[in-house]
């Protein structure tokens, strides 16, 4: 069975280098699609309210909003620094209706110049943990939505030192409980298709209730750059379709969000770009 | 406490640019290292009788032989070539003393131009586990033990389907129960320093009697190739010292492998990279 092609999302990352936040939003009224997931930079640039006004316009569904996290830090000032700029993530992802805020949250403590000072990756996960706990205060006295989303594990340094769902999950139970509103887990399956696990987890994910976002892409082989080289859906090696159905079992009824940072279709023609995004998301989703 | 620095040894993939292997052993033998792990592919060049005296006269361990493996393949012919040459590499390891052959499982079936041809990893899993199973009759009878090699997740798709730890310990259960020689693991921790059950993992391969390999090297921020950026120890973000004491702790007593591929390493001159394997083994490991 094809997916509802309703439950296609743009993820705002995959359009960057060519449009504004403003055009993709008209970008995707005009190409029909039903979603849309806003990064931070993108908003900020074009401003807070003007941007709430249009998506409430556009009639979009705000998949999540891109991104909080980044909590481990060499002292407590860089701690709190963190937390006060995540209660902004947080007030924005209200502004705009996001169905929740994605954590990615951060990797290895790192100097004013982006290197990392420290080898100590369970006391990252440590501040990952109180970090968390700390925001969650926060989010869910405003009701928004917290979805920790695994990266992969070759970002454990320098991005997120949360590397698999079983690992999420294990969070969301320790932090929330049987409160199932507040915390859940944005699966993106170009970090986590690899995993032995994933079909289990999934499933546990969804007896927990925390299915809170799915983003979509492909992994290519070869993959030329850590960062920049993801695929569009059908063009690489993750059966997008099976891991669909184990998401689909797990009662996940939300959206499908595209988030492809890459180099190739950042040179393409934005509409181009999205009418790919349709086609791939009906054919190879 | 520091590493006991006769426990060092010398993968050959870390001078594979310089030195050819005949070079390679009488270099670790002028350097004062215990050990060494060359590659098929070396060996062949050099000859293997060629090889097998000259290591017996080294007085060098030989800490494992690579690589093995490799399993998946698109028809009942490709899985039987890739077991003849198994059973080859396991000859080749025995011809040459080693402590074990260590296995690369392979990935994802390819066609003759190396471009995966299916999407589905549980499938290639299934090929693995089944060849595993097969050359363990052979590698058994022969008394060579096999080390599966869990590889880093950037790598499942095109080098190896097996991708964690505890992944590798399932099949040793699964294909070798009480029989502790034959089938074992060997741990890279360029692959598996990310794991959030690593600690874990190590002590249950410990209880299990499976921990046949250490290899070393170091992850670096920020990495720039997939392939060939490894670092050498102590200039990446990887916590050696613990996670050898891990492996000490499970009551492993084998040699340290200093495994390198680096485009960087490989422009040093090599008695420079031999001496920096010794002086960080001891300082950064």
């Amino acid at each position: 069975m094809p997916p509802d092609p309703a439950l296609l999302s743009i993820n705002t990352a995959t359009l960057r280098e060519q449009w504004t936040l403003p055009q993709i939003i008209d970008g995707c009224v005009r190409h029909g699609i039903g979603g849309i997931s806003p990064w931070r930079d993108q908003v900020a640039k074009a401003g807070l309210a003007d941007v709430a006004r249009r998506l409430r316009d556009s009639g979009l569904r705000v998949s999540g909003y891109c991104r909080g996290g980044m909590f481990p830090a060499l002292d407590a000032a860089g701690l709190r620094a963190a937390h006060d700029d995540n209660r902004c993530a947080v007030d924005e992802a209200l502004a705009i209706g996001a169905r929740c805020l994605v954590l990615v949250v951060g990797g290895l403590p790192k100097d004013a110049s982006g290197a990392p000072v420290s080898r100590d990756l369970g006391a990252a996960r440590t501040m990952v943990h109180d970090g968390i706990a700390q925001l969650l205060e926060y989010s869910r006295s405003v009701r928004m939505p917290l979805a920790i989303e695994p990266l992969h594990p070759m970002y454990a340094a320098d991005r997120a030192c949360v590397n698999t769902l079983a690992q999420a999950l294990d969070l969301c139970e320790s932090l929330s409980g049987n409160d199932t509103d507040s915390l859940g887990v944005a699966v993106d399956v170009y970090h986590v298709w690899w995993d032995p696990e994933l079909e289990a987890q999934i499933a546990r994910a969804g007896r927990m209730q925390r299915l809170f976002a799915y983003h979509i892409c492909d992994w290519l082989v070869p993959t030329t750059d850590l960062l920049n080289d993801r695929g569009m859906m059908g063009d690489g090696v993750v059966d997008l379709a099976r891991i669909r159905g184990w998401m689909e079992a797990a009662g996940y009824e939300g959206q499908h969000e595209v988030e492809i940072f890459s180099h190739r279709w950042w040179r393409t023609d934005p509409d181009v770009v999205l009418s790919t995004c349709k086609s791939r998301h009906a054919e190879a989703s």
